[in-house]
């Protein structure tokens, strides 16, 4: 392994991260407030070991597979350790770990939060927080390479080790830098249009812009203590809504329609059906269990359930209602929801669709072959065929996730929380949604929990967020052997 | 699809359940108690509608591939219809669904009971719910195949469409009807050395013969209302103990250990080494965390936590403390534990130690690909490579049993039951094991659900029972077409 490129890819990342701070220091020299200090020092620290070690190493030669791991997961790490020194110089919360627990979950876009009153927060302070899951919705590595197309063929496959569902991602452009350049356009012009809208439909310019990148990234920070609740708006709720089940969208699909400037596109792609018939039912289930014992309208019903089955089919765990308090039938659909995700290529995480549609294709699949034991049966995805280790791959993926999911659980109880707070918990945080059900519902917070446990859950969103295998190489003795 | 093959085949089956009705029968004769009219009656229907069909039908020609998916299902659906005659007959149970759910739950090795007081029934009838077990823990089909030979090159798919692990289990000898025969003897030997044992510890006769069946069938029904519980003799629940881990142990193995005198096979067995280091592994954390807070003694400790580990791993569900009232973490290793079950080949169910040992090194192979995208990795067990069709089958496997799992849950709790309940009621009808917790832990039972729930947890015991596949394909519309 060459250290010099992985110094050089890091510090890029820390540069980038240091740059971005400076959006928050605006907004907190604007409101004037204390916090200007502390995300003037973090943005110089970030920034300046960004440069020196920019400066001082060289990038030279090809990145080797082994070097991409451990970029992209330090990377992450480093963003988040460096993204909590805002936090730190603050003092606003009693431990590094829920400083550091709360920049993981921003930048792995989960959304989960140790802040037990969010409304005290400084703005500054309160758009660092919203803008960590901005730019962790798209991808850092992403806009690293987009940024840095110099990067070259390492670019590629450090698309790959991030991007969720990167297999599935097909390259729009022969050169990786112009995919990671197109997807980043797309993010941003849906997070300008979401701002507008939400500005429009008239949240303050600030709130509009901190719920934007929440829901863009599918991430699901509010600057509310009762998230979109506190919004009465069924205009606002409904945008949102909207906005969160177009992140949970491949983004290449976008691309493509623009491209061929017909919707077609969708018509034809499998995962963008499953990923509508998820909503659909999901809705409807929630809506049969919570409209026969409810005094509301069947119009708000409605708004309710797809806001809170969107929200986390999605990943992201905004919230308009306390689901801690639905049936037990419309909870577990929920818990459900939590397993699917967004599609491949989206900015929403968990296991997405796409292998949720794998997983159901070749389970039919299976069951021909029993009675047709000598049929040669392939899987195909829109026409193409998938090969078997990419199906293996799939397969595996989500043993992995339920393995983690159990090992979890069992971790969380094991520090004396009962079993669905400890389940939910684990597998909200592992899925980069964000709250739970139980003493982590969409009311709650995560500061009540032991340190130890906010440092296993930071771990959990990193691995939700680069899909398990980046980060569990690492963990392999023959990875660190040579050659 | 041939219906007179069908029907022969199906014929066997009620004739050696109307046959075996004859042993509880002669237990009520001989405790002349009020149920010897209703066993009588229930053999006499159960063996005549058997032995007519059986006479009425030619069994000609090779059995297709879909009649043997038929046959098996109808099989033991047949055989828990017709089991349940006795208790309908002598009116022990409020609805009809009580008594097919008793009797599936019997033939399945469930053990999951709707008797609120199991210690009032008759002899005759406690019995026959023991001996459903043993029938089930076999196999129905196993044993018609090992009796009538004559069903020739069938045998071996009917074999393999019943078998637990079916495809693990290597044929004995060339004649699928000598395998049957040999394991068939092992259950035997096991059986009656078990019941001697039990007997020479101070229980009944009756007792011994009930509980042995309960053991070696990884079942779990007891004569008693708190299980195991109510012997307070150590020696007893080591014994079934250690019975309930060897009948969770691939009984190839045994007839290889037989064949080559020597325990060498189980050193050299991969699924046997990774079944023994999960009971430790579950064993020390279950020690750790309930000796920290327990008044009892160390040996007591591990003795429980050695009982409820092994029965809950192999599927049994006998108990011998309400661990309802262990800390979250231990019960939480108990329902991981569900999730794994028995070797392949055994009488237990769930997914299987061999399957969990399939994903657990195609995990690591499928980490290795990562950062070696080239090399051509293949997995191996006991030193033999596993195609990569076996491998996205039983990978698919673990994906079904968990979507039906997650399915389940959400059709228990529609009911208004609350998630741990329904989650372990579900898993623990499914894995075949009996029990789960809260509502339906272990000094519980099902008798408080609503029938339509007794019915779909019955369908689950018989989709666990049969692995799934063998059940589901029925419900291919493409299974039906002609070709």
């Amino acid at each position: 392994m060459n250290y010099q490129r992985i110094i050089y890819s890091l510090s890029i990342i820390l540069m980038i991260v240091g740059l971005a701070m400076l959006l928050p220091l605006f907004w907190s020299l604007y409101y004037d407030e204390y916090d200007s200090y502390a995300l003037a020092l973090s943005c110089g620290i970030t920034y300046l070991i960004g440069v020196i070690g920019y400066k001082k190493t060289k990038r030279e030669g090809n990145f080797l597979s082994k070097e991409i791991f451990v970029i992209v997961t330090l990377g992450w790490l480093l963003a988040s350790l460096f993204g909590s020194l805002p936090y730190v110089f603050t003092r606003i919360f009693p431990t590094y770990a829920d400083a550091f627990f709360e920049t993981m979950s921003g930048f792995t876009t989960t959304g989960a939060s140790v802040l037990t009153d969010i409304e005290t927060l400084p703005h500054g302070l309160l758009f660092w927080r919203s803008l960590t899951q901005w730019l962790g919705g798209m991808g850092i590595i992403v806009l690293f390479i987009a940024l840095f197309p110099s990067i070259g063929t390492g670019g590629m496959q450090m698309f790959h080790a991030e991007t969720p569902g990167g297999n599935f991602v097909k390259k729009l452009k022969p050169r990786i830098s112009e995919t990671a350049k197109i997807l980043w356009s797309i993010y941003l012009l849906m997070t300008v249009t979401l701002a507008v809208l939400l500005w429009l439909l008239g949240m303050p310019l600030f709130d509009a812009l901190c719920h934007t990148f929440g829901t863009v990234a599918t991430a699901g920070f509010s600057t509310k203590n009762i998230s979109i609740g506190y919004y009465n708006s069924a205009a606002i709720q409904w945008v949102i809504t909207i906005f969160m089940f177009l992140a949970g969208i491949n983004f290449t699909l976008y691309y493509k329609a623009f491209r061929t400037k017909s919707l077609g596109v969708y018509a034809h792609n499998e995962e963008f059906k499953l990923y509508s018939f998820f909503v659909l039912v999901a809705v409807f289930l929630v809506v049969c269990s919570n409209y026969s014992g409810s005094i509301a309208t069947l119009d708000d019903t409605i708004r309710e359930a797809t806001f809170q089955v969107v929200s986390l089919l999605t990943t992201t765990g905004y919230a308009t209602v306390n689901y801690n308090q639905w049936s037990y039938f419309a909870q577990t659909v929920l818990v459900v929801l939590m397993f699917i995700g967004g599609c491949m290529g989206s900015t929403g995480s968990s296991i997405k669709v796409g292998r949720i549609l794998v997983l159901l294709k070749q389970a039919k699949l299976e069951l021909v072959r029993c009675f047709h034991p000598h049929a040669v049966l392939r899987l195909k995805i829109d026409g193409k065929s998938i090969g078997q280790d990419n199906v293996i791959n799939i397969l595996q993926f989500f043993f992995l996730f339920l393995a983690i999911a159990a090992l979890g659980t069992m971790f969380m109880t094991f520090w004396g929380f009962d079993f669905v707070t400890s389940f939910t918990a684990t597998v909200s945080c592992l899925s980069n949604i964000g709250p739970g059900l139980a003493l982590v519902g969409p009311v709650e917070n995560f500061a009540f929990l032991p340190d130890v446990t906010k440092y296993f859950l930071s771990f959990l969103m990193l691995l939700g967020r680069l899909e398990i295998y980046t980060v569990l190489v690492l963990f392999l003795p023959s990875f660190w052997r040579k050659g």
